[in-house]
C-alpha cells in the first residue's frame, strides 16, 4: 500500500452569472497541490503550507483536514495523515481557495484509500471544509473542482449535481485585482428577498446559459451571462468593476461578470486575440489607479481534481 | 392573391414547473381554427365564435382581432379581415386559450400578406392581444403556440426566445379539471417578492429541465419539474391537486404541476400504459367527488402554427 499520495484540485469560478449557487466551472493550471502522507497514529497533522494563502495550521480550522476528518467518520475508519500544502490561490480572491483545498482533501483520501466514495458523494465532505470558510456548506466551487468541467447543483436537499457539456474552445479571462473581498462580507450584502421579477429574469438567463453552453450557441452564451440579483449589490465591493466591465465587452467578450464573491472577475471569449486585448487593458485600467491585478486566460479544466507523480 | 386563409394555433402548456413566464411548449391536436377573408374597408369584424369560449365580438376587446390591429398598425397597412374563430380551448383552463387565439391571428395575417414578419417576431403582435386576457403581455404561451416545440423566453426586454430541443418520445398528459380559474385572479395570489434561497431552487431546477430536456435525460426531467414559488400558493385554487399529483408521481409520471395558471395539471410521461393509468385514476378521483374532468395525452407539437386546408 502507498503511504503517500500528491494531488492538485483546480480553481472554480463559481455563480457564473446569473447562476448563483448552482452554476461553476473549473480552470486550468491554477489550483492547490496537497501531500498526503498516512501517520501511524489517527491525528491530522498539517506540516506545512506553502503559497499565497495565509491559513490555520490548526486541523480543527483548516479546510482540508476538517474535510478528511469528516469523510473518515463517515467511513468510519481511525486514521492519522500528515499535510504538505501548497496554496496557488489567494484567500479571498473569488476563485474558490477553500473549495481546492477541501477538494484535494477529499479527493486524496478517498484516492489513497483505493477510491471506496464516488466523486459526486465526495462534494458532500468537501462542502463540510467549505463551511469552514464560508457561512454556509456551497457545492457550486467544491463540485466542479472535484469533478471538472461545468456543473449544475440542481439541489442542495438532496444533493443533486451533475456536468454540463460545453464548447471545448471557450476560453475564460480571469481578471483578479489585488484587493480583499472576504465571502463572509460578500454574503452579508445579499438580500434574503429577490424581487419576482427580478427571479424571472435571472432563470431566464439560466435556461439561456445552460442551452448555450450545451448547444454550442455563443451568442447565446452572452447574453445569458446576466446577474440581475447579486451583481448590482457585490458589484460596489470591487474597484472599478463597472469601467472593467465595459472594456471588455466593448473588446468582445461573450458576458462579463463576477467569480464567485468577488473580487476576481470573468469574461468568456472565443478568440486569443481578444483575451490579449482584455489582459492589457486590464492591467492599464489598474494600473493607472494604484491597483495591482493578476490576469490570465483559461480554457474549462474537464479533468476537476487529480493525482500528480 | 388569396381572398381567405384557415389556420390553427395549438393549445399550450406554459411555466413547466420551475419555468414560470419562462418555458411553455406545444400540444398536439388541441387548438384554435381561424378563418380569415380579406374585407373591401379595412375594418375587422369578428363573424362567428364556435365553441366551448363566451368571448367578445367586439374587436376592441378580443385577442384575435387586437392582435391584428397592432400587426397591421405596425406594418402601417389599412385592410379589413372577417374572423371565424372556432375555440377548442375553453377560457380560465390554462392552457394557453388566449394565447392559441392571438397566436392562430397574428400566424394568418403574416401568411396572408406573403410572411413579411418571421415567426419570432410575430410573437410580439400577438402578446398585445395576450395583454387582453391577462394583466400582462406573457410571451410564454404564444412563443410555443406560434414556434411549436419547447420555448424559453430568455428575456422580455428585449425579447428573446428560441426553441430547445427535447426528447420525441416526450408524452404530457394534460388533466383538466371543469372548474374555472380565472388567470387575473391567479395572478394576484403570486407574491411579488420570493426568498432568495427559493429563487435559487428554482434556477438549480431551470437548469436540471433545460439540460434534461436537450440531453433526453428523463429522470433528470422528472426530478427538475418543481416549482417552489408559484405552486405553493396556486395549488390551492385547484380542487384535489395534491391528491392528483400524488397519484400520478406514484404510477410512474416524471413529475406533475400546473398548466399556466390552472386549473389544468400536467405531467410528463415516457410511456402509453402509464398515461392510461392516470387519465384513469384522475376520472376515478375527480369522478367520486362530482367533479368532471377532461384528460388527455399528447405528444409535444414540434410544428406550432399552421395554415389548413
Amino acid at each position: 500500500m502507498m503511504e503517500s499520495i500528491k494531488v492538485f484540485a483546480p480553481a472554480t469560478v463559481a455563480n457564473v452569472g446569473c447562476g448563483y449557487d448552482i452554476l461553476g466551472f473549473a480552470l486550468e493550471g491554477y489550483g492547490d497541490e496537497l501531500i498526503l502522507t498516512e501517520r501511524q497514529d489517527d491525528q491530522l497533522v498539517i506540516k506545512t503550507i506553502q503559497g499565497v494563502a495565509e491559513l490555520p495550521l490548526d486541523p480543527t480550522k483548516n479546510v482540508s483536514t476538517v474535510t478528511i476528518s469528516a469523510l473518515l467518520e463517515d467511513l468510519k475508519l481511525n486514521k492519522g495523515f500528515d499535510l504538505k500544502i501548497k496554496k496557488n490561490i489567494a484567500a479571498g480572491s473569488g476563485l474558490g481557495s477553500s473549495a481546492s483545498s477541501a477538494a484535494a482533501a477529499a479527493y486524496a483520501v478517498n484516492e489513497f484509500l483505493g477510491g471506496p466514495i464516488s466523486s459526486e458523494e465526495l462534494i458532500k465532505f468537501a462542502m463540510e471544509g467549505e463551511r469552514i470558510a464560508s457561512t454556509k456548506a456551497h457545492a457550486d466551487n467544491v463540485a466542479p473542482s472535484i469533478l471538472g468541467g461545468f456543473t449544475v447543483v440542481r439541489s442542495y436537499d438532496p444533493l443533486d449535481v451533475f456536468n454540463i457539456p460545453y464548447p471545448e474552445d471557450l476560453r475564460v479571462v480571469i481578471i483578479f485585482p489585488q484587493v480583499e473581498v472576504k465571502t463572509s462580507d460578500a454574503k452579508k450584502i445579499i438580500k434574503e428577498q429577490v424581487k419576482l421579477s427580478d427571479a424571472i429574469k435571472q432563470w431566464g438567463n439560466v435556461a439561456g446559459l445552460v442551452s448555450g453552453l450545451i448547444l454550442h450557441d455563443f451568442e447565446r452564451i452572452g447574453k445569458s451571462l446576466q446577474d440581475v440579483v447579486i451583481e448590482p449589490v457585490r458589484s460596489y465591493l470591487i474597484p472599478l468593476y463597472q469601467e472593467m466591465k465595459t472594456i471588455a465587452l466593448n473588446v468582445g467578450a461573450l458576458g462579463f461578470s463576477i467569480s464567485g464573491s468577488g473580487p476576481s472577475m470573468f469574461c468568456f471569449v472565443r478568440d486569443t486575440s481578444e483575451s490579449s486585448l482584455i489582459i492589457e487593458r486590464a492591467k492599464e485600467l489598474y494600473g493607472k489607479n494604484g491597483i495591482d491585478v493578476i490576469s490570465f486566460v483559461s480554457g474549462i479544466n474537464n479533468m476537476g481534481a487529480k493525482t500528480l507523480d
